[in-house]
């Protein structure tokens, strides 16, 4: 059973200023619980559904201390809608300062404010095993319950790291490919692209601001067939890196 | 201003029942509406704030009659969170049945249950040029004012059907090239794809249906070069579309 003492500290999770405080993060249903029990991530607290816990046994006696409690209760700590699985709080674990190496390939976000969009950029890295995203300080919070969801597990293996994101570029812009993506750029179906250097993507309504478009060595577009004016920044970061790694 | 009978129309139109009784749907915010004044949609009612107005006064002066709200009353009667520009209520439109072409490419959605899934896939179907979507009748609704945002204007170029998809497929499953995404299929970055024929893709958690199945004739996938167990579907529909368009 959840005390009223932890159902308080799991909500005030929900807020960026109270997860920095406590260095902790919450983690819900099903799939991204299952992935988060088999990263290296530190559990904080556990709770599972009865049905849940029988269904993961053989996982769960793997020394992981958890409370059973009800779908009721998931809904009442958490964020979701419906929850008859589980919710975790993990620890944040601190990264390591990133230095590109030579044939390095990682996106670089310039002001993604949709939790959603940073969590399904977050899920095709993982899918395209690209390692490393970069995020500007003003892009969505990768601890934001809403992008832990999305990202379907893949937060527990893609490094996020939040850089100023023009000073991180400047170091790289003479000796990397830094590519942007922009309705002015060159049609990446006409491209030669090799997977590395840097991928980067601006705001969901103004895209890269001109002080990180400036850092920028070669621009790219996904060309247009039809009449839609955009399309959404996680669909174009999806389609570009395919892209890339179709010839890899 | 809205009468109290006008925001009970305007909300009612929230529910799919109701769409169908008056066959009317609404459309929020800037960009979705300019887009609806310059299709063939026919406007029941148009609702602008007073800076809409002053911005579109030449479109708005091609014959549209309006009222002025505030912002407030937007939000009141519509869906979104913040609306500082109009809301109008259309009247749907009958599309004619649909008979494939011979050289025609049009994609086919078995089960879609996400609102914001299917608007963002009407969205990329116009970004590459692809007039229509063929959807099972289990789809979300196209009229959801969910879709109608996350199409973000495409919904006026879209020709978006409803069908039993087992039986509209059947009658192109011998002549016509059908493709379906799937965990299983031939890798695309290996294959030499012209943009003729039906792609499907199946539902969110449970791919498509064997009986949607059992009329393709070509599954293909997206290959996977990380961890992440999948997509999601509309960055898959988009990442596979990208394949097929590259060599047109």
């Amino acid at each position: 059973m959840f005390s009223k003492a932890i159902v308080k500290y799991v909500k005030s999770l929900q807020v960026k200023k109270y997860r920095s405080q406590h260095q902790a993060f919450v983690v819900e249903g099903a799939k991204s619980v299952l992935e988060l029990l088999q990263s290296d991530f530190e559990i904080q607290h556990l709770f599972v559904t009865e049905s849940f816990r029988q269904e993961h046994a053989a996982l769960l006696h793997k020394g992981f201390k958890y409370d059973i409690v009800t779908e009721k209760d998931l809904v009442a700590a958490g964020t979701f809608a419906s929850n008859n699985a589980a919710l975790a709080v993990a620890s944040m674990r601190k990264l390591p300062h990133l230095t590109l190496q030579e044939k390095d390939f990682v996106i670089a976000l310039d002001d993604i404010r949709d939790p959603g969009n940073l969590g399904t950029i977050i899920r095709i890295a993982d899918w395209y095993g690209i390692e490393h995203v970069v995020c500007s300080e003003s892009c969505a919070d990768f601890y934001n319950p809403k992008v832990i969801a999305a990202t379907m597990g893949s937060f527990t293996r893609i490094n996020v790291h939040y850089v100023n994101l023009t000073e991180w570029l400047a170091q790289y812009t003479t000796k990397y490919k830094i590519y942007g993506a922009s309705l002015a750029g060159e049609n990446l179906h006409k491209m030669k692209l090799k997977p590395e250097g840097i991928l980067v993507l601006g705001n969901e309504a103004n895209g890269i601001r001109p002080e990180v478009a400036g850092q920028i060595n070669q621009l790219i577009k996904i060309p247009a067939f039809g009449k839609a004016e955009s399309l959404n920044v996680a669909t174009a970061t999806a389609i570009i890196i395919d892209n890339f790694k179709r010839n890899a």
